[in-house]
């Protein structure tokens, strides 16, 4: 061990992160005449101007009249810490679409300081052509001002009600993998990207800056990362701000990229710095996919990316009362916090808020001076109008093969077995081949085990990283593949949402275990969705496709870490309108219902289906009829025809399926005067009342189904309560009894983990005699014992042998 | 733009990441001699051979008859790829500590690939003293072997009946994060962590790493983390594995670690090289220790780690029918799938065991011959048995000041406002002084957000990473802080977890929204301790305490991706034996339960309660008492002494407590007549039936409370369904109306999002009269209109003005 390793004591290398000397840059730069310096900075505190306006003012937006307590908002809300940082960004980011005639877009990670953006949008003319009654005058400044993070008015985040915007950055991490996505299959496009210091010390965003593994330079566009280090948090400096210069330079290197540091607090320095760094980096993404177009060659280059260290809070105070605010913690949300009970400090935002010299920015009609908007981009290449985020204005109904002509044949319920994940998979090869450019699937390297792995034959696994020559041996690597696997469900997911929020369509596959690994992302995107139900000018995107397998009911074996099926609890709580829930019983379910899903839009399906092989039920014919209704009786399993049953034995999931049928032959054997009717159930919101979901039964249909006076026995696939959580509203709830995992598990056999959580066939039996009462006798009571006695055998045989009997494993209907 | 940024093609540098070429190593070495090699080495193929013993066999343990299908499992399961790096890596820091003396604990990220430690564990004799029926002799091994991945044995994974493991590494990522938590406060200890190539893939993982930033060489341990590349992940090339060397050894010198290199596949050749190599690291964490802690002064060396690269499923066979094996991903699990119906594949297997010589290595008898077990360290030191992995063997009861002594005075119920969690704080900042090393509080910065920051006073915030001036003005950094901040739910969960699995005892506090973020790991922390529940030599952890805040009702200024108070629907699927949720009204209700959470053990708690200002209810005495009963009438509110009231108002959570009060004092306005009775419940639990939860409530009980025969209108703090989820089983239900939030918000005040949600006092009013029906007759009705005119003014009022009416806000209960 060497002494010197010992790298740094605590008080060492400030001036490596301190904003506060002299300007430092990688590159360096002089380009910029005085006039274009001063235009740039004029255009820069109209944006600060403007940004302070929405946090503070309700009236006197040109400070026109003496600043009064009465202009300003009772409630003050929104951020201003990054909103300088990202305003600056934006606006250089701005000259080189300009000189270059770039088609980028703009996504903001933190999302927080949406002011920083937001101001820009509005002096680009923008907002104003989205929300004519924001206009370019006074009276639209003040609405302008006022709507913000105001009741009735938009939020202080880069919501869904703002033009330009595709990326809220509510909750933060998923920048990266977002911009990556919007960028896939879009080869012209940029996203310029801010990713805030906070945000990069989530995990989700330390691990997407490895999505440039991902990108092939030849039929993808690109993605600019501009790592804006402000310094601070909420109330906490952040990791990445104080590191060594040395560490930072190398993480990033490290990530795959080529790190360009402007660092500083003097603006004109500081515009000439970006100026020339900014360049570099288009210049070299420009070179970079010259090169591969040119010569057809794909390869990963070290991507430019800009570290921007400029001072949280940036033209703020550098002190008020004697403590820190730019340049500290406390600039991070509204900077001067007693403006509406301390007229000092009231009169210090006057004086900043001049300090801008708003008079010579806009005119006294408060339209922006015309020599200033000149360095707007032109119409179409304003990052603010770009179509890409309002996806839906671009999409395209994606191209499905007829799903009816890849049918499992089934020529009489209940007696053959088939994979229905390979079925599936058979028809979504097609989909993979017939859109080529705007259909990828997605998944944390689990495709493969999920057998969906018939799809590599339109379309590989995405690798644009190093290859060896095994992986001739069935890698099915390619840097055009169309399938996209990383072991990060938080990437897979962005990409899959920045890829749909751009426009196109995709399918997410993962263990149902791990996908509430990524709860809070899909609860974020249904949010963005339904929020955008309510913007007029946001068009219909494709539906998030979340296809869940390897579900608990198969994890047996990989113990009780693999075993939760309450995705779905999340997931229910959404918005009606957004959510959708689908486990089709078998293949021709599981064909009819992916085909629905990918023909919708502006939902989150989630399909629950396992991947080994099963039982199937229905023909092509009886499926499409099924998953049309949702639910429904089955009548070649019913014997209740034209009479009231004494007990319905509803199922819904495919494993639950064939456990809730088997136990109904067995009650059928036991006992063959009841009357039993099955019901199945696909569309699990079909269980909800219509008045609360669209796809809601009448209570006259759900009891014509259900009934409202006999048992129901529901073999459900996740954790029971979720349908007492869906039916609570029926008549007849004390009657419904419902099996399915209640969070017991171990290394079981299939059937002995269902036995564990009395779910299995022996036990739903069992639990339909118990509610038959009294009235079955004797026979009941010894078709129980019965019962007992073959659940018992079964564990046994379990532990014993490590195996199911295999007559319960290869079982069929009993005709 | 220069060319030669352009790295490499596609198929460049293979000979940086291929194994296959000559061993590499950062420090080379040549210390170990031939009969050192030739050990080392023997109890290598000791653990391999029981490595495919646990994977294949049943019988015939010790391969002293020909191998036949009789003796394989009828199931293979299990994990290979990792088994044999792993071993290697546990040799060789078995080696160091015998020669340095360690206190030392291994974590195993890749836990899938457990057998290769489980077989260090059982050869080191540990496995044995655990379970003695595992006894250390042919049948013991027998058993061993058997017991694996079998129904009624262990599972796959470093499950909780692995003795030595406190991470079972079933959902991957939080390898890191854990042996931090695990280090901190335990000087002495050294968590030697192996991280997979394909967990450092996952976003939690990738963000760990900076864990080295909140680490005090003086005070607490070290984690030395050893990256094995081996390759591969399930079917697909790790991004790690593949990229260039340079950006490799980059990427962990950004994040501040000294990476050491050892790469190969040559036995001879890598022993060398991992001794010296794993000397080093082991030299430099003692060195850093000396000197932070003989100068006092706490800094941050860049620690040591190792990146291993070998080969997947090293020592299998390289080709298997034409196709690769070891080195590919095809060794992932199980390495020979056809062994039960291919004779040549069994052979194969005999063959490939054989090759360890397990003769030489066991005797006749299975016990590990006498010169091979010397190598272990000495009884007392063997990481499988560290007590620190068992933490609740060394937890020791936290030192608690009397809540009581710190109540909130309340002379009258409901007329006095306080900040609840203001008055924790305090009584907390005693807790973090009283157990100074014992004792930590975690969150994603936003502790001092969260009103909490008072305990700055007996701990600031950890910071072993760069400072700045300004930090002194407020910053609450320190080295020694007992605070622990990092904007990553997941590494902060992770620490906690760690820290209370090594037995001692935190608290997290968290924005409520963003819990979600973590509901995987709290998912897999709550499995965790319910299957320690069954293994009879776990002791009992201190409960993993989640204390959420800034809640939903409270989040009406940030908009709609701040509002989500779902967690607790996660939460309730989890185990009754685990999980406990409390709602607490009011600042005493909060200590007595944060006492309460402080002194249980073994169970996932989750505090709701609100950070901002609130109306007070009861004194401590009567919160006691309330939180003690979980749930009860409150007399002081309630008109139906001694009576059936004609109507229940129930209310859980604080903001609902308050909205349900206001709409009871409105109904007793209006409607003087009506008996109401208003019922607090704190335990959320309390709700189900006593059969399905031990804090549930009995029917009678319930009843008495509830009634089965009266309207309830219960305002709840999360999402309404939640209620009927636990109450479906109970009489009455048609007449249980519940409100709470339904995914309805925008930027709004308090009262105008309540109102939009209908979970306002007005529209519990209205709900109230609704369900009272005709009897209420003409008053009802104009009650009724009453109430909707003043709703309509509220939501008016705030879209006018930005606020609720004063009278609204300041509301108390009207005496």
């Amino acid at each position: 061990m060497a002494p010197d390793k010992v790298q740094r004591t605590l008080t060492d290398g400030q001036e490596e992160w301190s904003v506060y000397s002299k300007t430092r840059s990688t590159i360096s730069g002089d380009s910029l005449s005085k006039d274009e310096i001063e235009k740039l900075t004029k255009w820069f505190h109209a944006t600060l101007y403007l940004c302070l306006g929405m946090l503070y003012l309700k009236e006197n937006p040109l400070l026109q009249e003496p600043l009064k307590k009465e202009h300003i908002k009772p409630r003050l809300l929104g951020h201003w810490g990054s909103d300088a940082g990202q305003s600056f960004t934006y606006i250089h980011f701005n000259r080189m679409i300009k000189k270059y005639d770039l088609n980028a877009l703009v996504i903001s990670g933190p999302g927080h300081g949406a002011p920083g953006l937001i101001s820009n949008f509005y002096l680009e003319g923008v907002y104003s052509e989205f929300y004519p009654n924001i206009s370019e005058d006074k009276a639209g400044m003040q609405r302008f001002f006022k709507q913000f993070s105001f009741p009735g008015g938009i939020g202080s985040h880069m919501t869904p009600e703002t033009p330009g915007s595709l990326h809220e950055g509510g909750e933060l991490g998923y920048s990266i993998s977002h911009a990556f996505g919007a960028v896939y299959d879009h080869p012209k496009t940029i996203a310029m990207t801010i990713v805030g210091d906070g945000e990069s010390e989530t995990g989700p965003l330390a691990t997407s800056w490895h999505s440039n593994k991902f990108l092939n330079p030849i039929t993808d566009g690109a993605v600019l990362p501009v790592l804006h280090l402000n310094g601070y948090k909420i109330h906490n400096p952040t990791v990445l701000s104080r590191i060594p210069e040395e560490e930072l330079i190398a993480l990033f290197k490290g990530y795959g990229w080529t790190p360009y540091v402007v660092a500083g607090s003097d603006l004109e320095d500081m515009h000439q710095a970006m100026a020339a760094t900014m360049e570099q980096c288009v210049k070299e993404i420009l070179a970079y996919q010259k090169q591969a177009r040119e010569s057809g060659k794909a390869f990963r280059p070290s991507w430019p990316m800009i570290i921007l260290r400029s001072p949280k809070g940036w033209t703020a105070p550098r002190k008020v009362e004697g403590h820190y605010l730019e340049g500290f913690f406390r600039a991070h949300q509204i900077p001067l916090t007693k403006v509406l009970t301390d007229d000092a400090q009231l009169q210090q935002l006057e004086k900043w808020m001049h300090s801008y010299e708003p008079e010579k920015l806009f005119g006294k009609d408060g339209k922006l001076v015309p020599e200033l908007r000149e360095l707007a981009p032109s119409k179409g290449k304003r990052m603010s109008e770009n179509p890409i985020t309002n996806g839906g204005s671009i999409r395209q109904p994606l191209s499905l093969k007829k799903f009816q002509d890849f049918a499992l044949d089934v020529p009489k319920p209940g007696v053959t077995h088939g994979a229905s994940m390979e079925y599936f998979a058979t028809w979504l090869t097609h989909v993979v081949r017939d859109n080529p450019t705007s259909f990828r699937v997605f998944g944390p390297d689990e495709t493969q085990s999920n057998k969906l792995s018939k799809i590599y034959e339109a379309g590989k696994k995405v690798w644009v990283n190093g290859y060896l020559p095994e992986d001739e041996d069935g890698g099915n690597l390619d840097p055009k593949g169309r399938v996209m696997e990383m072991l990060s469900e938080h990437t897979v997911e962005g990409w899959l949402e920045g890829y749909i929020l751009s426009g196109r369509h995709g399918l997410l596959n993962s263990y149902e275990p791990f996908i509430h690994i990524i709860d809070s992302m899909v609860n974020q995107h249904a949010k963005w969705i339904e929020k955008s139900l309510e913007v007029s000018w946001r068009q219909q995107i494709a539906s998030l496709n979340i296809l869940l397998t390897s579900t608990v009911w198969r994890q047996d074996h990989n113990g009780f870490t693999h075993q939760d099926p309450g995705f779905l609890d999340v997931v229910v709580n959404k918005s009606p309108e957004v959510v959708r829930i689908y486990l089709p019983p078998d293949a021709n379910c599981l064909l009819s219902t992916m085909n629905h899903c990918f023909e919708s839009t502006n939902y989150v399906n989630v399909i629950v289906a396992d991947k080994q092989d099963h039982l199937q039920f229905l023909n092509m014919e009886d499926a499409v009829a099924h998953c049309t209704k949702g639910v429904g009786r089955w009548d070649w399993a019913s014997n209740d025809q034209g009479a009231e049953p004494d007990l319905v034995m509803a199922s819904c999931g495919d494993v639950m399926t064939q456990e809730s049928l088997a136990a109904t032959a067995l009650l059928r054997e036991h006992l063959p005067e009841l009357m039993i009717r099955v019901v199945n159930v696909v569309d699990l919101f079909k269980l909800m009342p219509n008045q609360y979901h669209p796809h809601g039964l009448t209570d006259t249909e759900y009891h014509a189904l259900f009934t409202d006076n006999k048992p129901v026995v529901f073999a459900f696939h996740s954790y029971p309560w979720l349908v007492h959580r869906l039916t609570y509203k029926r008549r007849g709830q004390h009657l419904m009894h419902v099996r399915g995992y209640k969070e017991k598990g171990n290394i079981d056999t299939p059937l002995e983990l269902a036995i564990r959580n009395e779910a299995d066939r022996f036990s739903l039996a069992i639990l339909a005699i118990d509610n038959l009462g009294a009235r079955l006798g004797n026979k009941g009571a010894a078709a129980r014992e019965h019962l007992l006695t073959r659940r018992l055998g079964c564990k046994n045989f379990a532990f014993e042998t490590g195996m199911d009997p295999e007559d319960q494993t290869n079982w069929t209907w009993p005709y």
